[in-house]
């Protein structure tokens, strides 16, 4: 994808394979800053600070993270402790670990001296795999917009919650692939974007690569999704996920439930951009058994910005000694959720529905 | 209600009648800035760019205003051509309009010379009025509260949304009225505060006179309020409202509706405290009718806060250009309210019992 005109993606290794270079996101939308990563502790960093950010993208970083720890020492007991370690800097994505234990068990049988190029490789392989994924849930997600375009005059309306565009994956993006994919296919098309508090991905980095890319958008506060559904002004919702629960429950950054509740009361469908790997069989009642990562009052009582000068500059919102709770995401009942769009095609967010994709050959 | 220890309303004229006093809530939670205003201009800006905020407040500052206009000249346009613009300065709040034709009709029959002295007069009664009305609410809410303490263990848990507090009001305030009553009663609670983006009233009024008032809370985003409601972590929900329709349609800040539709879903009751001056019995279909103010993109794409140094400091939060929408309001459908709490009682959201009530003799 597009920044500042150049075609980047949101992670890659340094030709020496001995670091990996990042775009730090928290910066964003005010400064394009690229960041070298030469450990697994500077990877642990990044991740856990936000850095990089997105289920798809993490999971990719950890893995060029065990990478780099195999250039240090690739032995059975240093990995594991390095992916310990890297596994518990954002506790709620499942792609984390998922990633994590797919270098392990590609590098654990090999003998020591082979596991340095072959971790470089596997994680690649991930990355690459990522963007496979995200294109292909793009030209499913293509088909279902380009079904709902006709029936309004002007563009497609579609509102988005937080930031499951490009920057959150290795390129194109999950909810915000199909988007890109009917915007290279001609569909005129408006999107929404949810500012996505508290972190406020949605005004940061979806409004910033929406315009990069020059798709037309609007920011809108979180409360405002309802009133648009409403008054017939979102003809579908697209959001990405975290992880699935085997019978379709979502979870999703904070207040997806609420949009998803809008959505079914002024039917409106509401999809969700699922990449398999997000996909957790081992859980069923999301609502019971996904744990949510409660992130710092700080994240609420504070917020950063661009001031007049140019300069960033964090400001307190909230009075002095302010209690404030923070839970990260949230999970939506399968019961609303129209579809979800996999790498595989559209399923029902029913068990049989994701059992079966997830058994079919890819 | 308490300001830094002392007992303070949000509004006063001044000794001399030339003047009115009132809190900047702009500067608020950093700074308590009292503010004189000297005339009808100095009035409409405080309403339009929301010094004072919240319904009932901006109906008592209004009627003050006409008596500013009094001091000048008291003639019939002076005073028709002074309410024209101070109604101008929101558009969706039926207490500003409903008090100044109280205003004007009090005046208009009166010879000139005998206005001034009457306008004074009855803008202190329009604001002792709304001391009453409140109290009457906040007695009725508490008895809902009592009602509903005894079923849990802890403290009950109270959302809110926006600012329906004192700061909202002359005094008491309308939603968290029935929460100092019940303070006042030893019931123990905690109130979630949502700290109500773009202008974040939540964060910087509600969290910030519930601290002044030592009421235990704690500061979310808008988008959280779903998930605790999910988890069990909400008793009962209670807002405000701006206007509300003959058949009972709720219009409040942007986002109410979203926390109507969460505690439908999780089967907590939502509660609405309305003066009967909001009831407006000339709408029916609250969505269709009630027109929602607009307000300016900057609210959403910029902020301030207090910077490190104490300095209150604007911060850009979107990218440079990025179009941004702002509604001011929603409407959240009769069939989602549990009751409205009014000064007169807690009565059903439905035509045959507001129009009852609206009967009834005070």
């Amino acid at each position: 994808m597009l920044v500042e005109g150049e075609i980047r993606r949101t992670l890659w290794p340094d030709d020496g394979l001995d670091a990996l270079w990042v775009i730090d996101q928290r910066r964003l939308p005010h400064r394009v800053a690229i960041e070298r990563l030469g450990g697994v502790e500077a990877v642990f960093v990044a991740i856990r600070d936000m850095w990089v950010r997105g289920a798809p993208l993490i999971g990719a970083c950890a893995a060029y993270g065990l990478a780099l720890q195999a250039n240090a020492d690739a032995g059975d007991a240093a990995l594991q402790a390095a992916a310990a370690r890297l596994a518990s800097a954002r506790p709620t994505a499942v792609n984390l670990s998922w990633a994590l234990q797919r270098m392990l068990q590609r590098l654990r049988p090999l003998p020591v001296p082979q596991r340095r190029g072959a971790a470089w490789a596997e994680a690649a392989a991930i990355a690459d795999a990522d963007v496979a994924t995200n294109r292909a849930i793009g030209r499913h997600g293509l088909a279902l917009l380009a079904g709902l375009a006709p029936r309004r005059g002007g563009p497609l309306q579609v509102l988005t919650h937080c930031n499951a565009g490009w920057l959150a994956t290795v390129d194109w993006g999950t909810a915000l692939a199909p988007v890109y994919c009917a915007q290279q296919a001609d569909i005129e098309l408006h999107v929404w974007v949810d500012e996505t508090r508290p972190r406020n991905q949605g005004a940061s980095l979806t409004a910033w690569e929406l315009a990069q890319q020059r798709v037309p958008h609007t920011l809108v506060a979180d409360n405002a999704g309802g009133h648009l559904m409403q008054r017939g002004m979102v003809d579908v919702v697209i959001v990405g996920c975290d992880r699935v629960s085997a019978r379709g429950d979502v979870c999703n950054k904070i207040g997806t439930y609420l949009k998803a509740l809008a959505a079914r009361d002024n039917g409106v469908p509401f999809y969700v951009a699922m990449p398999l790997s997000t996909l957790d069989l081992s859980l069923q009642d999301g609502l019971r058994e996904i744990p949510i990562e409660e992130r710092s009052a700080r994240e609420l009582t504070h917020i950063g910005g661009k001031a007049e000068d140019g300069r960033w500059v964090e400001v307190q919102l909230a009075p002095d000694g302010c209690a404030a709770a923070n839970p990260a995401f949230d999970v939506t009942p399968a019961a609303l959720v129209s579809g979800l769009i996999t790498e595989r095609g559209v399923v029902a967010a029913t068990p049989d529905a994701l059992l079966a994709v997830s058994r079919q050959a890819p």
